[in-house]
């Protein structure tokens, strides 16, 4: 843990959000929390000497005048959420009075809250391991239901429990190899080689099991982004509008960066889809046209599921399909063949056969999509799971330490070797939940939080 | 008061803005606020047997799942905003909690919030006259200092102050009619007409006072709505652009209704202004045309304060003026001569001359228009002040009960008459302040509230 010097001063930030409501609420967190409320609030009582968990009516004065009438809610270390002596102030939601309370209490020596800086304070004193730090902020960015269920479950700490079990039993084994290598010098023979590889092998297997719950994970976390592909009036935009009246869209159209790229999320069964309609993909000396196609290739580059659309009535295009293999892998592709209404008597079992107009075939197509989404297996929202690409890396390289472990075991090399490699994927899973880390790390974690939190 | 029945029911709102932040704040009232939150909520305690004003720590859950890990803070009846029994749930500030929270409320018999049903509540419970209600919602309104501080000074009760004080008189003089009243029948001769007359005239013009406060307040409250008008070419939006410049503008750009009105909110030593500029006024043949003249003319109708620039080169539009004319009165019309860079010899005291390229002459432009916009005349914010349509209307009616009441005396009416004319004023004044109310009032104050105040 580094950084504890430096964050030793008081910060302060608007907790909620930053747009006007009935009330807002100011959070102040360090040594000096209660000093510099004090300073700006007049109650009944001090706040200095007021209970933790106890909520005082006052006012926040400047210089006399009265800059708000307000509830303050008193939390004594290490009792808050950050583990600090923490004051949250409860105001009228006005964006006035909230500059103005901030600036009172940067005046009085709360600077303001870096983002995420609440929560890794939260972290840096063991009130949170870094699993569920991060899943604070996922739990405000969840979608979907299943998203928010994924990041509650990491924040009840199932993912991390999993780790810390991984973790500690490793650390049990490379202390067996630690005796080995004081004994080694001694040239004392390696007895216990078989039991070590079984149990690391056990170790990987376990390891094994939560990177395949990464397919699932990211889906439930960040969604499945989907590009709709097809020549012209094969009826995309047809499709587009019928699974967003289907799906309940979450948000009716969030504006695309160029007029020829149109994106929409949607809900189906709690996933987060995110569809992106493309124009054209097929090169062209138009260089208008060239800048379409190059950002449909990009987006398309960018999905996880492809849903390549036909008329079923003009069969695949084939020209068009290849094209996509160039950009895609197979699997991601979905074939589907629209307007089944004009040629109801069409059966073809490797493709999906909808019709955008009466609505055949969709909740088929949606089910396909969930199927090639979540990697072919949906996992139990109850077990652990990894959501976070940073938790897969580490994860990844825990794994690849362990193997070259394994391989030194099976090849007789001498326990000093063997420990390093241990160590490694020791350090890796710590890097997981926080238990090794760095500055580096912290600040990447936490600057994509927001401010207040 | 009337209603307080109807209002027996446990309500429930998001208090906090409707937008995703680190946490959010749900607000239960009701006298089964306790009982409905111990329902959803698990922590070491139960909410029914906690203290008022303390917070706790625990869960929300629905059928064996955690929801969310949340804070509630208690409020017995009578120490909350609305009176009542009041619980806060601190959660995590995500859409999909605070809607899930909401609806296991709900569920439990909490029912949705009307906009501004708590303050209402607090009204009704005798913790805020109406006046400081209102002063709540103008509160969160505020885009600007002047108009906050005016807000403020209406809820540490300046207004109701006066207003309660005026009202006692009232009827205390209304007791001696009264009293005239009872021995009318036996003809007693009516001493005391020349004391009520100069107690009703004081009264008179304090009320007078605050009437004539009205133009200031109602520019603290409202802000100022100012048009732009001009022929052609003749730096329109450059004065604009350099205004926005100048001052701090607080929205960027509210985007018209129309291409053709542009409108901006700038703040000038904390007052608002909204600036419209408007195209043509005169009018045309062409239908298209035709709206943009009719739109222009209403935004013309609709301002307080008109900016009529003309071409130093080219003098004063005549044509145009006259037409102004035809919308506005004189008095609301500042004459602005531009381009003063390129003729700075010209003098003329009966306009304000600036050149929007140099900025010379803005700031006194920026005085006129504050003098325009006080009616000629600032009030110290630290007395009684109105702000509100609503209680000048009422003011009024007051006086013009009052002067009815002086005619009468003066003709030597009999007490009856008279008492009639003082209860009016009476009544008038409790308007205000909401000693007397109705349904119709009150619902048409607070459903001007957001939900969740």
């Amino acid at each position: 843990m580094m950084n504890i010097d430096l964050n030793n001063d008081t910060i302060s930030a608007l907790a909620t959000s930053p747009s006007e409501g009935a009330i807002a609420v100011i959070r102040v967190s360090g040594k000096n929390a209660f000093n510099i409320c004090d300073k700006i609030f007049v109650g009944k009582k001090k706040i200095s000497n007021a209970a933790s968990h106890t909520i005082h009516y006052g006012n926040i004065i400047e210089s006399d005048n009265i800059v708000d009438d307000v509830l303050v809610s008193i939390f004594k270390s290490p009792n808050s959420y950050t583990g600090e002596d923490v004051v949250e102030i409860s105001s009228h939601g006005s964006f006035l009075i909230i500059k103005r309370i901030l600036e009172l209490l940067n005046d009085n020596g709360a600077r303001n809250a870096e983002p995420g800086e609440f929560t890794r304070r939260a972290f840096l004193n063991g009130k949170l391991d870094l699993v569920q730090a991060e899943a604070v902020a996922d739990i405000i960015n969840s979608r979907t239901e299943v998203s928010l269920r994924g990041a509650r479950n990491q924040l009840d700490g199932l993912l991390s429990a999993k780790v810390k079990y991984l973790r500690d039993s490793l650390v049990n084994s490379s202390s067996l190899m630690e005796l080995e290598l004081d004994f080694s010098e001694e040239d004392v023979e390696f007895i216990n080689a078989d039991v070590a590889r079984k149990k690391i092998t056990e170790i990987v297997s376990e390891i094994d099991l939560l990177l395949s719950s990464y397919s699932f994970g990211k889906v439930v976390r960040d969604g499945v982004n989907v590009s709709l592909v097809g020549v012209p009036n094969v009826g995309k935009s047809s499709l587009m509008n019928y699974i967003l009246k289907e799906s309940r869209a979450i948000v009716s159209e969030i504006p695309g960066t160029t007029r020829d790229i149109i994106r929409e999320e949607i809900s189906i069964d709690g996933v987060l889809f995110r569809l992106t309609d493309t124009a054209g993909i097929r090169f062209t000396e138009d260089e208008i046209e060239k800048q379409g196609v190059f950002r449909s290739r990009e987006a398309i580059k960018n999905s996880d599921l492809v849903l390549f659309i036909n008329d079923i009535r003009e069969g695949v295009s084939e020209e068009l399909y290849n094209e996509l293999l160039n950009i895609v892998s197979r699997e991601t592709i979905i074939t589907v063949m629209n307007k089944l209404d004009l040629k109801p008597e069409y059966v073809d079992e490797e493709v999906v056969s909808i019709s955008a107009k009466t609505g055949e075939g969709i909740s088929r197509l949606f089910e396909k999509m969930k199927e090639i989404a979540y990697g072919g297996k949906a996992y139990s929202e109850k077990s652990a799971i990894v959501t976070n690409s940073r938790h897969y890396s580490a994860l990844k390289k825990a794994k690849e330490s362990l193997g070259m472990a394994i391989d030194s075991i099976s090849s007789g090399m001498t326990g000093e070797f063997i420990a390093v490699d241990l160590r490694n994927a020791e350090n890796a899973l710590g890097e997981i939940i926080g238990e090794v880390t760095s500055d580096d790390i912290l600040n990447n974690i936490f600057s994509k939080f927001c401010i207040g939190k």
